[in-house]
Parts: C-alpha cells; structure tokens; sequence
C-alpha cells in the first residue's frame, strides 16, 4: 500500500476517535454483539479464508519455513470461532471502563473539578499470526472507544482481511473507519512517524521486533520485548509445593514469555530439593543448566553467565543455588526483565520482603508465573502485556486502554479573584457525585 | 562533568529508588519535614549563594541578554524561603499515594490477586531557572517514593546547589543517592541514553527543549511543548461574565501556557461581545488580530493562519468568528494543543457537547483557562502538566509519579489445574481489603 493510502486509513480512525468518544457504552456493547453474530453468521465465509492460509501455510511447513505450531495457531474451526464469538460478548459484558467520576473535588462554590475516564483515542496494533488475536484487540478497542489501526501477521492475511471485512460491516452503526486493517510491513514503518495521530502503540511478537518499533518512533509504546522470569525456591518453602508450582511455570506452556526460565534455590534446601525436581524436568524433556553450586548436588550441564538473562522459550531452563533472600532479590533485580517473578516460602516475612523488593509488573507468592495473564487476572482479556510502568503495567485490558479528562464546571470564576493581595482561598473539598455537564448554569 | 559521573549518579539513584520503595509514608513525610526545617534553619547560605546568582542575572540583564523577568524569578528572600518550606510541609502532609490497594480479586480460594501503587523508580526532570522548583521537584518525588536527577537551569546554579546540599543533608536518613543533582546541559544529553535506568522524563522549559527531548531519547516522557488554549463564547453566554473570565484568561498571567490564545465568539453574539471586550483588552496593552468577520464588528490588525496555532506567551490574542458549535469543536480539535480549553455558555447541552468533544487535557465550562494548574486543582503542587495522553494528563501531582505492581498470593496454584479438560473454572470475585503480604501461607 502507499504511505498516501495508511496515512489516509490512520486519519480516517482520527475522525472517527473522536465521534467514538461520544457514544455510550449501550451503543458500543450493541455494536460487539453484532459483531459475535456475524462471526458466527458467516462461518463459511471466515472458513474459506482461513483454509487458504492454512494450505499455504503446510507449503511452508514442508519446505521447512514455517513451525508446526504457527500452522496450528493459523488454524480456524467451527468451535473455535464460536469461542471467538464467546470472547466478544464477554467482552461486551464487561463494566463500561468510560465516563466513571475517578475523583471530585470542589475547588470553591461553584467551582468543581471532574476527573472522568475517556479512551485514548488511536490505537495502533501490531500482531502475530493468530486470527483470534484481531477479533479480540478490535474488541477490547471498541469496548474502550478507541480507534485501532490493526496489522496482523501475514501468514493469516486471507483470515484477517475477511475477519475485518466482517467487523466492519457489523458495525456499520459505529462511526465510519473506527476499525482499519493494515497489511503490509512497510506501513507499520509509516505508522512509526504518525506520532500526530497515534496516540498509543501496542506491538506483540518476538522481542526483536518489539525493539525495533520502541528504537524507532516518538508514540508512546506498550508491550515487553522479554520475559526473563524467575521462581525462587525459598529456604522455608513448602517442598513438594515448590516441586509442582516450578514444573508448572517451564512445562505447561514453555513458549510462552510468563514460563520461568532461571529456576533460583536457596542453599539451605538445595540438596533436599533438587535432585526430585530435576528427575522429574528431566522426565518431561527439560534441558537443564546450572550454576556450580547446583551442579554439587545434581549432575547438569554447566550454566553460562548469558544463561541469567536468556529468555529459552522452550524446554529449557537454568539453575542456580542462592545463599540468601537478599542474593536472590538482587539477581531478579538484575537479570529479570520486570515481567513476573515469584518467591515460594511458608515465611510470610520473607514473601513481604521479596515481593516489595522486586522491581517487576507482576510479584507472585507460591503460585506460578504462568497466571500472568489478562484472562487469568479477570481483565476479561488483553491487548498485551507491559513491562514498563508508564501508563498500564503488566496484563493490559481494558482499563489499560483508557486516560481520563478534567472538567472544570464553574460560574464564571477568574484566577484573579483567589491571586494576589486579597486572594480568596480555594476550598479544595474531595465530594462524591458524578460529573453532569453544565447542572451550575442550569441551577 | 563526565559522562561516567552522571552514569553513576543515575546508578546510584536506580538502587536508592529500590531501597525507598521499602520505606513507609511516616519515614519518607519525616524526611521532607527535616527539608522544610533546613531551609528555613540555613537561609542565610541559600540567600547568599542566590545573592551570587541575582548579581550574575543583573550584570546579563544590563547587557540585554536576560529579562527582568528572569532575575525577578531567581531571586529568594526570607519570606520566600518561608513560603517554600511550607510548600515542603504541606506535600509531606498529603495522603500517601503510595501502598493502596486499587483492586482486589479472588481468582480462586486461595489464589488472590492484588494491584497496588508504587513508585515509578527513577524519574529524571529538567526545569526552568526558578529556585523553588528544585525544592518542589524534590519534595514531590521524595512523597511518592520516587528517585530524582534534577537539572535546573544555568541561571540558577549557585540556588540550587546550595538547596540540593541542603536537602541531602536534611535527608541522611533516606536511601543514600536518592536525589541527584546535574548541572550541564550535555549531562542531559547523557541521560537521554539511559532508558534501561530511568524510568520516566519530566522536562519542563520552552517548546523547543521539550521537543528536542522528546525526539531524543527511548524514556517515556511526560510534559507538553506547547499550550494553544482557546475560550469559546458560545450564542448562549453570559456576555458580562463572557467578558471578565476572557480577560483573566488573556491578562492575568500572559506568560504561562494555560493562558487563551485564541478567543472564538459565536457570530449571533460577536457584534453585541466584541466591541466592548476589544476595548477593554486594548486597554490592557493587549494586540489584538481577527479574521475578516471580527474585523467586520471591531477595528483590529488581520490574523494569518498561522496565529490560529501560535502561542503568543505574551499581551497578544487572535480573535475568531465562528459560525456553530461544531465549527468552534473542530477549530479547537485542529488547532489546540490538548491542553486547556474553555466553553462559556448557559446552554448545558451545548456545554455538555463541547466538553466531551474536545480532545484536551482539561476542558472547562464557565471558567477561565488559567486554572489549569496542580496547585489550584488541589494536587499540592504540580511536577509538570501533560499534554500526552499516556500516564497521566493535565497538571501532574503526587498520583502521577506513582505506578501499581500485581501481587498474587497463592497456595501453590498451578495453571495446569485451570486450563485444558476439565478445568478448573476461575471465580474471579472483586473483593474489599488491603493486601497483607503472605497471609494465606500462615493461616
């Protein structure tokens, strides 16, 4: 596409920003139920689509370019899209995350501050290839009255052109262009220098490439480029709960950047613990690495200082032998990625400690890093997760993706009446109320 | 000074901003308490070191390269020096913004999910030569448990080197290296770099220098470059309190960002407003430029389009004649800087419209523009006002140098339980209460 025609869709989503800001939380959630309908409407339609990427997606897989895990991510059915078609109406059953009062605050009679939840405006996408993935971030942005610019990945291009054709038409109510799908790589790059008309971006997909959109544009940006998590095995941990809670975080889902990837053992347990714990990675396939001081006590290959801040993705794991809280705190501190970090101890003491010591989004106490998730938190769902602690922290759903405005009613108030010599002061007074438009000149 | 030396004051404040996210409110209100005393115990250093300052300011200003308004902004005297400790003192006297609970949730029994305000970590700022905002800046970062690099102008160097030694000495008690001090503007340049220790930018100064951070550096950065504020004088308003509030917001303190710009009068009432309002702006030194059709009612210079996105920051005001409601939203939406904007009118329902449709920061109704401010919202004070949507929007206080942090306490929950065949459903209940660290695994 030419820069021309994205700088066109992206300002077509700016008009329609500021109209979806308007509209009520009935007519947004009316417009997602219309959209699960079609989806189930016009399975046959998403189907056909969906099997052309799949077949080119096999082509690949033969000739060795493509996973047998992206050919099955790729890949829709019947039930799938009525899961789908789940997940919009529940996202449209959520709260209505705009036009709540956050806070009230009289600053003299007659004089009365709101601060009131409105969305952010443009929101710009960028996806792997999962088709669900544009369903559910084209949710959770009409949900939150935000226009989205969506760019999936293009080994489910026919999937998603057809999904947002759908959507579109579904929600013809909504105002014109509040949805745009993007295709090509190159207008990602065009979407990088909008920071006029973007207003945020959420990019997901390999940490190289999360870099390469924060190195390369002024919009802000949500997301995590790594997710180098730890479980540290405290010295007054429940053992056998230990055992099960850190075969869980690296085996239920290795690929995934919530899976621990540093296993950390307090010294005094190591010897107790670690040989069933290994026999039993070992057993489900875990290529294990480990520290000296683990090597003591079980036979694994040797660990390498980059193994501390590698992100495995896989069956693989590191471990290492720790000789106090204080040492296991500071090594999170250093090699974690601010993602999600757990502590398993019986010592609520200790847990206190670790967890207001750690500097991550998420801090866990004998439970698996693996609930680091917008839909295990009960956010609904999630545009992505972020490990910066600018905005929206952790899982993001969707209060993630609103701001909030101040309205000042007044009666004709002027700075210079509570300025200078003589000045009248501010009253300053928190009250409960919401904010109704003009109700002083009406009073 | 080296780029080594301010890598490692940022180093130091990265680890001291660990150690105060420990520390409790009382700790942390004792500390700036022992600020404000200090201030006022060594006034007679500060006046001195600020003496040296003025006499520099002066001798600049006689050779016409600095305003009286700079030196007057330099210069401390003791009731000013007594003012800012009760600055100091009413910060410190704020509600904690940090250690609340904002959101409870029972994933499962036994597995809660707690989300919890914190510090931000490192918050680098660079402000204008005023002496008080080092102490003001410092005050509100220490409250909200924050790490600072303080840059403050050249002008100002003597002042705040004194204050920032007075405040670290004030502050032994606290996490050694928690306020820094720079003083060259290549150590800002330094500083740009290191988005892997500072969480957060704050620049504050002119349109220009904040632009120039902005396109420079991969830290998230809060702030505004420019502030075009519009007072819109609808066909409904009140023309006597039209007049007074349209005045204050041009008049009173010009200077300053949340000062009009551009005033827009609704053409049913233009020709009863503008002569009137006119005269009495010009007996204020005020220039004035219209469009054609003011120019019609009153006898003023011609505007271009380039006034309609000019900040003056000075006696100078464009004047528009706008046809309807919508035509004075869209010239906002495309002309305003999202920062402050101002409807007056009797009517609520067109207050109400402009209000949700403007895309500012504050947008008032029956008030003048100038009380977009943290102190006169009632924050305690303000770091900076935001023009971003990201964060935290309009004048940033205490609650916009905080983040949140998950905490889950479990009881050795696995996410295998919950997921696949037979899963285990989630409850995911809101519940009251605070989080109180480990107390699941010692009931």
């Amino acid at each position: 596409m030419t820069e021309q025609a994205t700088e066109r869709k992206v300002a077509e989503a700016q008009t329609a920003a500021l109209e979806l800001a308007k509209l009520d939380d009935e007519a947004r959630s009316d417009a997602l139920h219309a959209i699960a309908d079609a989806i189930v409407d016009e399975e046959a339609r998403i189907l056909e689509a969906n099997e052309t990427d799949v077949t080119e997606g096999e082509k690949l897989l033969e000739a060795g370019e493509y996973s047998q895990a992206l050919v099955d991510r790729l890949k829709l059915s019947p039930s799938k899209l009525d899961d789908i078609a789940e997940m919009v109406r529940s996202v449209a059953e959520q709260d209505d995350p705009l036009g709540r009062t956050l806070s009230a605050r009289r600053l003299d009679d007659g004089l009365e501050l709101y601060k009131v939840g409105v969305p952010i405006g443009v929101i710009g996408t960028v996806f792997e290839s999962r088709p669900d993935a544009l369903v559910q971030i084209a949710a959770l942005s009409l949900k939150s009255g935000n226009a989205v610019i969506l760019k999936g990945g293009s080994e489910a291009s026919h999937s998603n052109r057809v999904l947002y054709e759908i959507i579109r038409e579904a929600t013809s109510d909504m105002p014109d262009g509040w949805a745009q799908l993007i295709e090509a790589r190159e207008d990602v790059n065009t979407m990088l220098d909008m920071d006029d008309s973007i207003d945020l971006l959420m990019p997901r997909g390999s940490s190289e490439f999360v870099s390469y959109i924060q190195d390369n544009t002024k919009i802000p940006v949500l997301g995590h480029t790594e997710g180098v998590c730890h479980v540290f095995v405290d010295r007054d941990a429940d053992l056998d709960m230990a055992e099960d809670v850190a075969f869980d975080a690296k085996v239920q889902y290795p690929a995934v950047c919530n899976a621990v990837e540093t296993l950390l053992v307090h010294e005094s347990v190591a010897a107790d613990f670690l040989p069933e714990m290994v026999e039993r990675y070992e057993d489900a396939g875990v290529t294990l690495r480990g520290d000296a001081a683990a090597r003591g006590v079980v036979d694994i290959d040797p660990a390498t200082d980059e193994d501390w801040s590698t992100e495995y993705g896989d069956l693989e794991l590191s471990i290492k032998v720790i000789g106090s809280l204080d040492a296991a705190i500071d090594h999170v501190n250093t090699y974690g990625s601010k993602h999600t970090e757990s502590i398993l101890t019986e010592d609520a003491d200790r847990a206190s400690t670790f967890m207001r010591s750690i500097d991550a989004a998420s801090v866990f106490h004998n439970a698996s890093t693996r609930f680091a998730d917008g839909y295990r938190y009960g956010l609904g769902a999630e545009v992505g997760i972020s490990t910066g602690k600018i905005h929206a922290r952790g899982p993001v759903g969707l209060e993630g993706l609103t701001t909030y405005k101040y309205y000042l009613e007044g009666s004709g108030q002027q700075v210079a009446t509570y300025s200078g010599e003589n000045a009248k002061p501010y009253l300053h007074e928190e009250f409960e109320g919401d904010w109704i438009p003009g109700h002083l000149a009406e009073e």
